[in-house]
């Protein structure tokens, strides 16, 4: 970062949001975010490789978070605890950027380019995490299971994390939604 | 269906995933498809709303005969036997169209187009299964994550089941899968 550009990431990314909101994502070009922020073109691209990073940045450090949580784990511990502990390193990338997330979901919602985007962004961590758990031992079969659980928690959570009502941070409610889902899964069947 | 033209939607539907695999699902046109199968586009408009239908058509009544399964099972029924039971009533459908289905894949893998269609349509089959398990009493939290459950072997199980060496029908596939996911929420956590 410059010396004379305080903090320029996050009044870009501000600026950004604002922009989207105010004119749609496609109807928002780089220069009016850097003009809207009262910095150039030049020092956005020195931070973002262009207007989508504003919203995804940052996505590949969670899912390398998660994975490498998935790895860390000692030998014994079964496929459930690989899903939690990726769940749990997840909680510690959503702290208090719920304001942000929560505009930066509005913005998803309204762009069929950046609804796509952010399904493919959940696929590759997804088959990320089933990779991981692969690398550690779990059948092909059962390792795309546990990753496509993972990641269909993360989605929940994550929609849950951003409702107006919800207070709790967001490990607490994967939690949750885990232990549910297990709940599910654990009744016994009538049929 | 005309009494001139014999099997029209076969022909269609053939003509169709030939031209999408030859020139790509962008570059073919209703009147190209109604051409190839020596057939009017006045036929073609019969049969489908445009080109995309021959693809999609028949998931309305997918979604619909999964849900009539959840609704139709008996009061005592778990969560679970619901996911099962709208799995079974899918596999009802997957008869004997594999050799289409696998062409059909690989059209919509091609297409940006429609694999967001395809990403829609398992949205809303989801929060039907959903709104369906609710109408049953489920709280709603329990019926998402058990529709996303059902939605996520159904993926998985559809995918497998379109596998060069896969020669087993949709049902046994989807039971399968659903067995390995319960097993693995199943397992005791060593953490």
């Amino acid at each position: 970062m410059g010396r004379w550009e305080p903090d320029a990431v996050g009044r870009l990314r501000a600026a950004a949001l604002d922009l989207f909101v105010e004119r749609g994502y496609e109807g928002t070009t780089v220069a009016d975010i850097a003009e809207r922020a009262g910095l150039t073109a030049r020092t956005f691209f020195r931070h973002f490789a262009d207007k989508r990073e504003v919203l995804f940045q940052g996505s590949d450090r969670l899912q390398l978070a998660m994975v490498d949580a998935v790895l860390a784990l000692p030998a014994q511990a079964s496929v459930r605890d690989a899903v939690a502990a990726a769940l749990r390193a997840a909680a510690g990338f959503f702290g208090d950027i719920r304001a942000f997330a929560r505009r930066r979901r509005d913005v998803i919602a309204a762009s069929a380019e950046l609804r796509e985007r952010e399904l493919i962004k959940l696929a590759s961590l997804s088959a990320a995490l089933a990779d991981a758990l692969a690398a550690r031992g779990v059948a092909a079969l059962d390792a795309r299971l546990a990753a496509e659980s993972a990641t269909l928690v993360f989605r929940v959570a994550f929609e849950r994390w951003l409702e107006p009502d919800e207070t709790r941070g967001f490990g607490a409610i994967a939690d949750e939604l885990l232990q549910r889902l297990g709940a599910l899964h654990r009744a016994p069947r009538a049929a």
